[in-house]
């Protein structure tokens, strides 16, 4: 046997035929393709077959005007030609009529089969075809010259013009071997990986032939059969399918079914390797046992099948012998170790100390020269300053004013920076945090209480954190995150999402007290202007001469020292506005709402054309990935336009600590007594428990599997930097700074990598995250250059960053898998989603897990906003506990639906992975689904 | 044979098996029932057999605990128990591997197979199955004591409360025939048809069997086979599949594929016929020569296919020899006149003079006895208001006030609820139109400008034009209709939407104008009180004593004979508001912009929540039903809670006419000279062609035979009915009313029915609509009492109608072909929908079409907004000569696919039907979609 095409193409992997079995194909033993999508194929060292491009000739007309025409072609899909409509129907999965198969078969056992067929030329091919005793010589010539006629192709460009190809259809073609004009411009030819072969299949019904005429020819060398095929790739596999005509289209439909079998992998890997005629049926009828018949009463055939979003798992049509050798589970994790290439109980290479990191560091920078990089930027910089902006001013209110908005934006700055720099995982956006506000908001009202001195206070507090911090890195603690399970995650992540979503309504809100609505009747009406030297005494009533005025209308009114003039204007005039309505600003809070759900709602929508059906896949991409940033824009345009004083982002002009009378530096003790300095090590205890949870859990969901980071994660390298901040923010009086989810989520989302290759009915796959410490830099300088980018930051409404925050929130509890599990809570049991978690737990059970969580995020939220949020650090630690005692409530099978198995069995690389992997032993026809790349689902879209 | 239960059923029709074929079903020869759900099979008079319920009981726990399961079941879609989670899975499109097939083939060849058996009881039939000699004695009493024990059933009832039927697995049932309380209970009973039948298939691997048992048994007399089935209904078939253990679980997958062979309405009609072995084997086969293949590389068999929107039609399962008896076009339009019961030359029953309305009119009555009606009227109501209120409103500046609100509110009621009793379609609603309004605008401009009496002279018009319109009738012209094909009506339907659209926008903008924003620096600022004799003169300012008032502030500031109270306070005080902020409210136009667009996008929504997941249907049917009201309410609610001076809907409080001075009779003459009575009929005649064209088209589009109406049509009674209305209203000077096509559709897609059996994965079916005069005449009752209900009906802000109108305009808009062929402009070809259109005619001519049609729509939208407005009825005359000359650019096969056949060669209600009916000769494999009921698409649903 020969194995051609052994070279390495470099293009999407779903066109790969990838056999990780041995050679020897016996007859009617299966042979051991996986033929699956495997991307780590080429690191178990396998050889490859070249992707095969299938088209199906057939001929019309007969028998007035016999001609040829492309009607069918395949990749991974069926495109069929809609012969009224003059184009290519969508891509869809092919199903056939039983009969045709089993004609087909029938017509190949008693027809030519020629493997590794040594023609060179379309003329040799089809001498060499109709070369069967059967055939008179005249019969022969005449089917000779009508084979090498030229066959009309249905050119289709990508900006859908068509054009049908060969304008010649009767001209036998002479120069066989020159690819044609239309060959070489079919668009199709680009999106064909290199070395890809073509399977050409001619098929009709022929009026003067006595008997059926079928062949089936392997070539041995490819050969470009001139005019022949839609694009000038070599030909591998050549099949005729001709006859008298029958009752419907049966040889046309004899056609798409030898298609259909050269399209499955398995039957092409087992073609290309046959060496009789015994080894083609055999393939043949092993694909008949594997085929998966629909009813005739209950489908309509006519109907199309879209692609499924990802093909089905290959490795069920592994031989028997190798499934059986190993039971279910151990064959799948031993499969899974291969992929990963490590062994179960081998430390996991994230939360070793390997010195990985530096050898990125070059390709942190170049790998960041993308389009795409530059929206990332501009989006996750407007929602740092935002994010510094609001909790800058919180910080405000909760300090009295000892920190502000100026150092929010300098700590922002310096330490995003600095980690960006450094850590292990540069994707990572550091922010202050909802759970470290309130933390903060509670040191200060003890020490204000105590009347402590706050600063230096605080400076102890970080010194001791700093320390815990580092004694956690050094006794490498950070092995503890094998423990935040998803349930720890979802808890944690829903109570970050909820703060967001009721921090942006809030906010929102508070703007309609700021500008109150003017209700009839109110008392807020009226202002006027009076100028200097009131008093009421009639001499001065006229000191003000009319003349000098331009206010005519205050004079028609009789008014004199007094005019209507706005208070702006009547200020710059010299006078005093008066009355209740000179501080109420009309419309701003209907504008300011306006605003706030035209920003949300347009960033939604826009995020949602990605999956419309209109405009250029270009131009959707486009509008995706820069929706926040569009919504921002249009929300500032609709701000600009209307020209109302909404309030807008404010920017400290000055570069001074905003407590006043204080340097850089803070104090060590000021007027507090030595031992606080000691005493301080117990908050700061409750606050480490704090920045670890935070730090790591979301690390933890950063690095999740599903998101395929290639160059790994950094736990303690990332706590460590934290540390080190830690004490620099704590010396320099700034905010103090953790990894923040959301934002974080957000930066990932948008620098998603997803494959081009989706013309032929392959949905886009999802390939990675573009991973560079770039974009983080920039957002962190930019937002340190912010303070001085006042004038063009200033026409940003507030509004509108309140619905980008809201945006922010949403998408991120949206996309968790808790949410879709109280969703469920609302829908009746027979209008739920078909979830591979409803198929295998019950769902009463399901609903118990759920309401669990709910009580848990509940008391979170509770001691969040009560006195007692001090514990709040110990409750989240207590999630932890939960998870553990609902061991004690729902069975590990169970668990292992809802949540993942308790860390304890694994690795955490495994763990991550264990949904996908895991053997369920009730239902083995399920097992299947388990196999499938999961369609990536990244944490901020929203759906 | 036998043919048992020919009972009729009155359940939905999708259940039913309808054979229309003979009964002679010689083996090899496949029967011909046509199996398709055929509401008119019961017209045509056959047979049907019961509908058959299947269920799979699997025997579990070999080899320690064996119990029996059921864990799949059928009735028209297969349900697979979810093992784990102990549910039922959703209804989806079975699917089987093809060995499943083939080994069962093989097993029912070799087996025990029983025709027309006796047997009267469970106990008597397992008797009979293991009567076989292969089996030792030991052997059968073990087997059969083990095929008498009670399965396992889940029942699932509709309020996802799921128990476990049969608490005792392991006690034989000795009161076989009484029904068990689970059976009793079981939901799944009453979804069930009266009559139904059972048939039980038992597979599972039994360790002491040495050799495979197959038995087939068709029980002569259908029996309750004690507590074997989950539902206590009589079984017709049973099938036992069991064998020593295998590989995989063959013996389940034999069962499911003999459930499925049972469910098919092809397989079950011959399995009920079949005299021998040879008969059963001869459907299998025929089964599977019609079975689609899926291949097993581009599909995973695990993946389960809801239930398409319809079923596939079994027209083509039909014998060979009757299908080419006829051509398929000839064979169609047979079946087609088959299914109207009339030949196609007959005139259409909807333009005779037939007398058929009498007898319809007490039910046009009793129908009306439904909730859904009371969400009707309410709807409806509104939404004639509104627009009684906007064109009363445009009526009044039109004709400079001769008519107003008052003559609009009842000239509706009065011609509304006339036409809802004596017209032939009472589901339209009369309203004003926009083409009838711009035409009165441009009389009553040309009878001022020659210094005509303008009630009298319309008074003439309207003479004239009712004649016409009983010359019409008397002629018999509505027979014109016929050439108002879909192209017609689109380009009226679209330009009538966009009036909608374009109003309700452009009077929620004049809104703005009304209560203008305040910018920062606007002059309208400021607004104070002046008390009697001002003048500026010293004397004066002091004559107002600050102690007889309480406006302290006005005081503190110094004003003395001026205060800062609210306007309407001021006035109260005797003192007069000045100043420019005195007539601007604030907040007004920001508010009214935010009430129109949530009462928008809450009845969009609430349209949307019928196909959404959440709630129970019931919850999800109202909420949907009442969308539009609710949505007003949301509205009113919001507005209540603000407290705002929003403007409301204004209500006419006196009732005289609104031109002072006149009485209710218009004189025929007035000041105008004798001969403008008989040179009134020039205009006349423009006005009777815009007057027939808008109704007539209306009615075209009202009666569709997509909406199924059982009632017919009254093309000439109505349009009599607008010409006696015509002279009324002329007479009496109110407006001019014709049928509104927006309100009419949105009327009758408030009255829709549809069909409740959807357990099962039927989607449920459109029936037809709440024909009956109730809900039109009490709409119109309303609104004559309208004028009376003032109190309550100021206080629905004018913003949220306009947000309604919007809908209507919007809902109208999207559901006609046009706007779905102008998205295909914006959407790359790869992506557009599979429409069947798509399919047949090339993209490029789809695109002129539609090109063609905006430009038609761009011309009367230009002729409507000029002064040329007058000539707008020939314009839309023009429309029917476009589609004429339409038929020298395009194909009649192209036009067939993208509007119809002319009308010469149809007679209407055919014509109606015709791209679905009629024959493409390129393609023949779609032929099987074009017989497909229609989905029904009512025209006014947002999709």
């Amino acid at each position: 046997m020969k194995l051609p095409g052994q070279e390495e193409s470099d293009v999407s992997s779903a066109y790969e035929n990838v056999p990780t079995g041995e050679l020897d194909s016996g007859p009617g033993s299966r042979p051991s393709p996986s033929g699956s999508s495997d991307t780590d194929s080429r690191e178990l060292g396998v050889t490859k077959d070249p992707l095969l491009f299938i088209q199906l000739n057939e001929l019309m007309g007969w028998p007035k005007a016999l001609e040829w025409r492309e009607t069918g072609r395949w990749v991974l899909f069926e495109e069929k030609l809609e012969v009224g409509a003059g184009r290519w129907s969508a891509p869809h999965v092919p199903t056939v009529a039983l009969p045709s198969l089993q004609k087909l078969r029938s017509l190949l056992a008693e027809g030519l089969v020629l493997l590794d067929c040594p023609a060179r030329s379309l003329l040799e091919l089809v001498e060499q075809v109709t070369g069967v005793e059967s055939l008179s010589p005249e019969l022969r010539e005449h089917l000779q010259s009508l084979l090498l006629q030229r066959p009309q192709h249905l050119i289709q460009g990508t900006d859908t013009r068509l054009c049908w190809g060969s304008a010649h259809p009767r001209e036998a073609s002479h120069d066989e071997e020159a690819p044609l004009k239309e060959q070489r411009q079919n668009p199709l030819r680009k999106k064909l990986p290199p070395g890809a072969e073509v399977g050409a299949v001619l098929a009709g019904e022929l009026g003067f032939l006595a008997q059926p005429l079928g062949a089936f020819v392997r070539l041995r060398d490819p050969v470009v059969l001139g005019p022949l095929t839609e694009v000038s790739l070599p030909s591998r596999f050549f099949c005729l399918l001709l006859g008298p005509p029958t009752l419907g289209r049966s040889y046309r439909e004899m056609g798409r079914a030898v298609a259909i079998l050269l399209s499955d992998p398995q039957f092409q890997w087992s073609a290309r390797r046959a060496s009789s005629l015994h080894d083609l049926l055999a393939a043949l009828d092993a694909f008949l046992e594997e085929v998966t018949v629909l009813p005739p009463g209950r489908w309509d055939p006519t109907a199309r099948i879209s692609p499924p979003k990802c093909l089905p798992s290959q490795h069920k049509r592994l031989p028997l012998q190798m499934q059986e050798a190993k039971s279910p589970s151990a064959w799948r994790r031993a499969r899974f170790e291969h992929r990963r290439g490590h062994l179960p109980h081998e430390p996991s290479p994230e939360l070793q100390r390997t010195g990985r990191k530096a050898s990125w560091y070059p390709s942190d920078f170049l790998d960041a020269l993308h389009p795409q990089c530059l929206s990332a930027v501009l989006y996750i910089y407007l929602a740092t300053i935002t994010n510094a902006i609001t909790f800058g001013g919180l910080l405000g209110e909760a300090t009295d004013g000892a920190q502000g908005v100026l150092e929010s934006f300098l700590g922002t700055a310096v330490a995003g920076a600095a980690f960006c720099l450094m850590a292990g995982q540069p994707l990572t956006i550091l922010s202050s945090t909802g759970p470290v506000l309130v933390f903060e908001r509670l040191l200060f009202s003890f020490s204000r209480d105590y009347s402590l001195d706050y600063l230096p206070f605080r400076l102890w507090v970080g010194i001791w954190v700093a320390t815990f911090c580092l004694v956690l890195v050094a006794t490498e603690a950070s092995v503890l995150v094998r423990y935040f399970t998803r349930f720890t995650e979802e808890g944690f992540c829903a109570l970050i999402s909820l703060i967001f979503i009721y921090d942006a309504v809030s906010k929102m809100l508070s703007l309609t007290y700021a500008y109150p609505i003017q209700r009839p009747g109110s008392p807020a009406y009226g202002c006027f202007c009076q100028y200097p030297d009131p008093g009421g005494n009639e001499s001065q009533w006229t000191r003000t001469k009319p003349k000098d005025r331009d206010d005519i209308l205050s004079m028609d009114l009789g008014l004199v020292n007094a005019s209507l003039l706005p208070p702006p204007e009547c200020a710059r005039r010299g006078g005093h506005p008066r009355g209740p309505g000179c501080h109420t600003v009309p419309d701003i809070a209907f504008l300011s709402l306006l605003l706030f759900l035209t920003s949300f709602f347009f960033a939604v929508a826009l995020k949602h054309v990605k999956t419309s059906r209109f405009f250029p896949s270009v131009v959707r991409k486009v509008l995706s990935d820069f929706s926040s940033v569009l919504a921002i824009l249009l929300g500032c345009g609709l701000d600009a336009f209307l020209g109302l004083a909404t309030p807008k982002l404010m920017v400290p002009k000055e570069f001074k600590p905003t407590l006043p009378g204080r340097g850089w530096l803070v104090s060590p003790f000021g007027a507090n007594p030595w031992w606080l300095s000691v005493a301080a090590a117990l908050p700061a205890l409750l606050l480490s428990i704090l920045i670890f949870m935070d730090q790591q859990i979301t690390a933890v969901i950063l690095n999740r599997a599903e998101y395929r980071l290639q160059k790994g994660a950094g736990f303690h390298l990332d706590l460590f930097c934290v540390a080190v901040l830690m004490l620099l923010t704590s010396a320099l009086g700034l905010p103090w700074y953790v990894s923040a989810t959301v934002i974080s989520l957000a930066h990932m989302d948008s620098l998603r990598r997803e494959s081009r290759a989706c013309a032929l009915g392959e949905p886009p796959s999802f390939l990675g995250i573009r991973e560079q410490r770039l974009t983080g830099l920039m957002v962190f300088l930019l937002t340190g250059i912010s303070v001085f980018l006042a004038p063009v930051l200033k026409f940003i409404p507030m509004p509108v960053l309140y619905g980008i925050f809201l945006y922010m929130g949403v998408a991120a509890i949206s996309s968790i898998q808790f949410t879709k599990r109280v969703q469920l809570l609302l829908m009746p049991a027979k209008h739920q989603p078909d979830l591979l978690l409803l198929r295998h737990v019950p769902l009463s059970r399901v609903h118990l897990f759920t309401a669990i969580q709910l009580v848990c995020l509940g008391l979170l939220w509770i001691v969040k906003s009560t006195p007692a949020a001090i514990i709040f650090p110990i409750m989240l630690l207590g999630l932890v506990g939960v998870r553990k005692a609902l061991e004690w409530v729902f069975s590990p099978q169970e668990l292992l639906w809802l949540d993942e198995l308790m860390p304890e069995k694994k690795s955490i690389p495994e763990k991550r992975l264990a949904p996908e992997y895991s053997f369920s032993a009730s239902d083995s026809e399920d097992s299947d689904l388990m196999y499938q790349p999961k369609a990536p689902e990244i944490n901020i879209s929203v759906n």
